[in-house]
Formats: C-alpha cells, sequence, structure tokens
C-alpha cells in the first residue's frame, strides 16, 4: 500500500450537469483537462425520479432529501450506480481518463448506518459512518479516476442512499489525513449568491464568521445552508479548500482565478 | 505493479442463482469460503427481461442472445451493472469479502466493438476485442474480490451487451498469460449431461476429441455447444482447467473431487 503524499482534487457534479447531454459533454472535456489526481463524485435524483414515474413510482421528498422506500432504492441504485456511472466512465474513458465507477458498497469505500426513524422515516437513507480511502490511494497512485455514485452500504448487505454533497466532503475528509485535497462543487449557480435572482450578488468568499453572520440574517438561500455546512465541516477537519460554482468555470478555480466561491476558514489564515 | 504469480478462480453464476434470494445466500457463503485469489463474474438476464417489461419494453432474443435496442442497453446496464452487481458487492462485503464491482469499461477492463450488422442487427452487443487485466492483478495482490458485469464499452464512450460466459472466459484467457487460472462456470444443471432430464447422463470429463464426437453425434443439447466452444477457447489459450456444475459444487470442485464436468485438453496430459 501507497503511502506518498498527494494532491488530489474531488469534484461534484449534480442531476443538472448530468441530465442534459450537451452540458455533461462539455464538463467531461473540461475535467478530463483537469491537472493532477483527481476524483468524481456524482448524484443523479432528476434521472431516477423520471425512470421511477415511468415505472409508476413517485418521488417523495422531504427538506431537499429523499424518502427511500424498498423501490425507490433500487431505482436509486440502478440510476446512480449502474446508468448514470457507468455512462460516466465510459464517456472518461473516450476521453483516455481511467474511470473506475465506486459505490460506498465496492472496496467498503463508505461504510453507513441507516437514518434512526424520529419524525421522519426516511427509509434506506444512509448517514456516513466510516470512510475507507486506503482503496482510493492504491488507485489514485494508478492514474486511475475513480467515480463515486451517491450509494453507501451498511457492511450488513443494505445497500443505501446518501446525499452525494456528503459523500464528496467525507471523502475530501478522509483523504485529508495524509494528503493536499481540495474540494470542488459544481452547480447550477456562478456560486453563492445574495440574491438568487441576480448572479453579480456573488460572494467570491466566504469565511467562517461570515457564514454565521450570513445565517443569522437569513440572507443564504435555504438550500445552500447544507453546502455550505458540510464545506466547513471538510474544512475543519483538513481540506485545504473548498470551491462552489458553474461546472465551466472548473478550470479557472483550478488555477486559482476568481471564478464562484471561495470557502475558506479564516480570512487571514495564509498558511 | 505487481507481477507476482498467483493461483486465480474465477467463477461464473446466471440468472438462476442470482434470481433467487434463497440460492443466493446459499451460493454467496460458498464463494466466501471458496480459498484463494477470486474473480466472481455474474450475468442477470431473468431481472433484465423482468423490469423492462415493468416498463414496457418486451425481451427480443435470438439464438440464446438479446438483441439490445438503445432502451434494452439502458435496462441490461441499470440492472447488471447497479442492481444487480451492487447488490452481490454488499452482500459479499457483510460475509468479510472485500469485493469491488466492475463493468467492462471500469478501468478499461474489457474493449469490446459493436457486433457487425449481417444477417440480424444484434444492436448494442459488443464482441470481446481486448482485455486490460491489470487493473484485476493489482486488486487481487491487495484481497481485493472483483465482482464484473457483462456490459463492455468500445472506449469511444459507448456501453455495449457481452454474453457473460464469454467475459469469463476472456478474463481468465488474459489472466492466464501470467498466473494459473481455473475456470468455473455454475449453471442449473450437474454438469453437461446426455438427457437433459436425466441427472445421472452427468459426463464428468470431458476431453477435445470427446467434444468433438458428441457434437457429431448430435448428443449435446444446443445450448451447451457455446459453453463449451468458450471452454476449450479458454483451455487452448492457456486456462488450467474449466469446470461447469451447480453451485452448491462449487467448494467440492475446488478440492479437485468429482462433482460436476472437467474440461481439460486431453485425458491423458497429466502435467
Amino acid at each position: 500500500m501507497t503511502k506518498e503524499h498527494m494532491t488530489i482534487s474531488i469534484i461534484k457534479i449534480g442531476g443538472n450537469v448530468i441530465d442534459h447531454a450537451d452540458k455533461l459533454e462539455a464538463f467531461l472535456k473540461l475535467f478530463a483537462e483537469f491537472p493532477g489526481k483527481k476524483i468524481l463524485i456524482h448524484g443523479g435524483g432528476v434521472m431516477a425520479s423520471r425512470l421511477g414515474e415511468r415505472m409508476g413510482i413517485m418521488p417523495k421528498m422531504k427538506d431537499g432529501r429523499r424518502i427511500t422506500d424498498k423501490d425507490t432504492l433500487q431505482i436509486v441504485t440502478m440510476v446512480y450506480a449502474g446508468l448514470i456511472n457507468k455512462q460516466l466512465v465510459a464517456e472518461l474513458q473516450a476521453l483516455d481518463q481511467n474511470a473506475l465507477g465506486f459505490s460506498g458498497a465496492d472496496a467498503n469505500l463508505i461504510q453507513s448506518e441507516q437514518r434512526p426513524v424520529k419524525e421522519i422515516d426516511y427509509g434506506f437513507v444512509g448517514d456516513v459512518k466510516k470512510v475507507n480511502s486506503t482503496v482510493l490511494e492504491l488507485l489514485l497512485s494508478d492514474d486511475i479516476v475513480p467515480v463515486v455514485c451517491a450509494i453507501t452500504h451498511d457492511k450488513k448487505g443494505q445497500l443505501l442512499n446518501t446525499n452525494a454533497d456528503t459523500i464528496a466532503s467525507e471523502i475530501a475528509t478522509a483523504l485529508s489525513k495524509t494528503h493536499t485535497v481540495n474540494l470542488y462543487y459544481c452547480f447550477d449557480r456562478p456560486g453563492v449568491l445574495i440574491d438568487v435572482t441576480n448572479d453579480a450578488s456573488l460572494i467570491p468568499l466566504i469565511t467562517e464568521d461570515v457564514f454565521e453572520e450570513l445565517k443569522k440574517e437569513n440572507v443564504i438561500h435555504s438550500g445552500m445552508i447544507p453546502k455550505l455546512d458540510n464545506a466547513f465541516m471538510a474544512l475543519n477537519k483538513g481540506v485545504n479548500r473548498v470551491w462552489l460554482g458553474l461546472p465551466e468555470n472548473l478550470l479557472l478555480a483550478a488555477k486559482g482565478k476568481s471564478a464562484g466561491t471561495s470557502i475558506e476558514k479564516r480570512r487571514y489564515d495564509l498558511y
């Protein structure tokens, strides 16, 4: 098992990219050009909802989280780990990226536990318990590009549905113990906006203090809060940098150019 | 990249095992006890047909091969690489087998080319062109158990449906260049039978001469011919031993005990 120090970029894409063939093609070309060791994390909720509807199973959501009954778990397993993951892997292979697809069950990458029933029964939803990142290190050392979908398992034979943003930050955190890890969240906005209808209201840098202030003043769109919570959790546990923005700005972000929102622990913490 | 010599067992299971929860559980326990380095190869046609029907897409078959149109390719990708592969991986992880799922696109394991249209247009069906087994060697050295489904790719971004028996013999052949490889086909018969309605008509050993004789006399059930052709192709290219039989006899077969049908190049070729 290699233990060499690496700089690793973890890039997360959501359904908005995956669901549009032209956007996806453009993104994958950028991803292929992205320098250094890298891991792609993907969701795919939109496509899963559509397949479910075709089979007469309507999506059930609560606070942006999918309620995962037995049928829904089968659908997300098929769509995330099957259809989307293998299509991404095949398209990256065509771009000479040696991609290898993962669910959290594979090589016991992400062990989770089924969320306990409180006010809501989320069904087969898993909260991450443990990331075993050694297999990723082994593969990254061999210039393989892991492509990870948002399915985990409980190590007792049960697959579980897990939020893809959380998976990205958990993998980033686990790898940051031994490596320098940068985490990039691509989504359908240019970054964190004060006014979601105005792209010019982009906040280029958010520190922990600023985040607390923005939350208190109710300035940030509620859908952003879990993303930012995840980002700060990752930073507090050793991740080097978190970035949020449009997929087309990914290469600019990698070069440290101003594009999207950078999340940092403290503004003046230069080292 | 490690190049140590290994003895590797490649075990293929079909839909008849996968489709019955009790049979599958029993098989996976045996598989977990199976000694040494091992790879599991699986099909899943029955389950794919059922999902397709639920979505209003009827399976189309020709000579035991699925005609794979665009919709069918999506279904087999979801069922083989998603549902079945991840369920197998999760259940093996519960048995402390460090399973990692593969399609042929992952790490460019199996590159195929779409079958040319002659009398029949098979659609998105791939004939194996090249197996890149180095990633399997890397993982086997690290005590990971690859679980491979019957989806391949053309390295140009197109996923393709490929016969699982063929995938098993192609992977066996590729690995036999550097390693000692034994290939086990588990199916719903005790082995090759002269009379398919009579289990006592089992042929315990088939050599190449015997196979030619049996084919000439039309003694072997036509469904067995491609399996045996695959087996002899593998033996002729360096695979050590091929076995066919019931999944429950797998451990007996591993110990060299008489159970199922052994396929060997020549009867008296002791070394």
